[in-house]
């Protein structure tokens, strides 16, 4: 197969599968040309899946294709937005078997459309080791989306979900979640590289530190140790005024009360009152 | 240095280098969150560098840089749009010394200085290549962007520049140019594997054949091969109607009317009256 072939068996499954609302020029150009609502900010994030460092060459095609949308979801929903477009360079050895593409794509397609994001364009190259790059890029009202730098001291801290979910189930990103905490939080991320590393960013970009007490939402038979410092929850950590009245779960996931923002030195977060070490998933540790 | 010490000093570098109009969040959160201004269209283009397929490992850094921001800015260009922001996604092995790192970004920043790119986010990760994946937005006004798929019949064919720019020669990307095209085009696309090669996909996309004829602007010492088949212009390929004024030159950059478009097989060009195979840079091939 040519890199023209690749692409237009990519185009022809890309299209009438997703949304194409403000998709104004897709896969086939220089750029995507989208456009936005008046009065909507634009969300960008991008991340990588590679091979032999986000999974293992014997991973099933579809979940590499749906992980990989489902870090850009996770990071669209993080920011109360909704995602729109997506973008997927995706590079591979020549070996790599026409199959497991068709996978890859089969799996991305299926959540891009269940999201209603569409694709709009990306690469492809060859490489030694399976690599996907993906883009996605979603829309929030003007001065609206949340941030990781506007926590308060006093806020109180919140996660979605449970902690320490098993790495095989499917990412399903908290998009309503992140749309109905617009206006009710004051900073929020997503969980990728596990709580300790994660609420120590979130702490450091605000200027704050934290503590955050026991119990905490764990998966049934998950140990504190992986809840703690485990990666892909692909749940939301959020902050609120102690005055904001939260409810105790949204459309059946349960947001749970977990600590406090304080002043204290910036990233400084303890557990149970002892200090809490930034463990999690670190790629250059 | 950790994941938050290297993104630290990303920041850093980042900061004041560009002009962060429009870039309400940069660095250090979920996404970047960028504000087009009303009337906009945004342009989204997605390009990856990789150690062995784009690159030699003996690359000098800062090179790296400007050419991983160069093929999104030249994207940019294409479409006669401004580029506004980029992410850049860095994989590389354990073993990259900080001085490459350095060099990487040097190179990168100089460039997205030189053209008012702001850096407004990425992601990082660990492979067994440096793997780098660029992401460019940009801007135009609504409706206006140039594309590939609005050829028509009649049209000329013209080339900024000469054909087989050396390898060793940083990019510049013909953004000024892209912009002076903006309704004076029909269609257009940036050279970046090939003149035999772009020009067919331009032919697919518009579902046209084109005749391209003797002489065509080549660098000097450059063989007439390596003009037809060579990559890594950084041109532009544009069409324009027979009744459109274009100057010999815009900006210092020769504009040659090289061919023409026709009804035909779409995608079939001919060189001098004889059939001329895509042959450029094809990743899959």
């Amino acid at each position: 197969m040519t890199e023209i072939e690749l692409i237009r068996r990519i185009a022809r499954r890309a299209k009438g599968r997703a949304a194409s609302e403000g998709l104004i020029r897709g896969i086939g150009d220089d750029c995507a040309i989208v456009r936005p609502r008046a009065g909507e900010d634009v969300l960008l994030t991008t991340d990588f899946v590679i091979e032999g460092t986000h999974f293992l060459k014997s991973a099933e095609a579809a979940s590499v294709g749906q992980r990989a949308l489902g870090r850009g979801l996770s990071d669209i929903a993080a920011m109360g937005g909704t995602p729109r477009w997506c973008l997927v360079s995706l590079a591979m050895p020549k070996s790599t078997p026409a199959k497991w593409v068709d996978g890859f794509y089969t799996g991305l397609l299926d959540m891009a459309r269940a999201h209603r994001v569409a694709l709009a364009g990306g690469d492809v190259a060859r490489s030694a080791k399976i690599t996907c790059d993906i883009v996605v890029a979603g829309t929030a009202p003007k001065g609206k989306a949340l941030r990781r730098d506007t926590a308060r001291a006093g806020d109180r801290i919140y996660v979605s979900g449970e902690l320490g979910r098993p790495w095989d189930l499917p990412p399903e990103p908290r998009l309503k979640l992140g749309r109905y905490l617009v206006g009710r939080t004051t900073a929020a991320m997503d969980l990728s590289d596990g709580l300790s590393l994660d609420l120590h960013r979130l702490c450091l970009e605000s200027g704050l530190a934290a503590s955050i007490f026991f119990p905490l939402p764990v998966w049934p038979g998950v140990t504190l140790d992986r809840a703690l410092h485990g990666g892909e929850d692909y749940e939301l950590l959020f902050t609120a005024k102690a005055s904001t009245p939260l409810p105790t779960q949204y459309g059946g996931v349960p947001l749970t009360w977990i600590g406090t923002m304080a002043r204290g030195r910036p990233g400084a977060v303890t557990f149970m009152g002892r200090n809490l070490a930034p463990r999690g998933w670190d790629h250059f540790a």
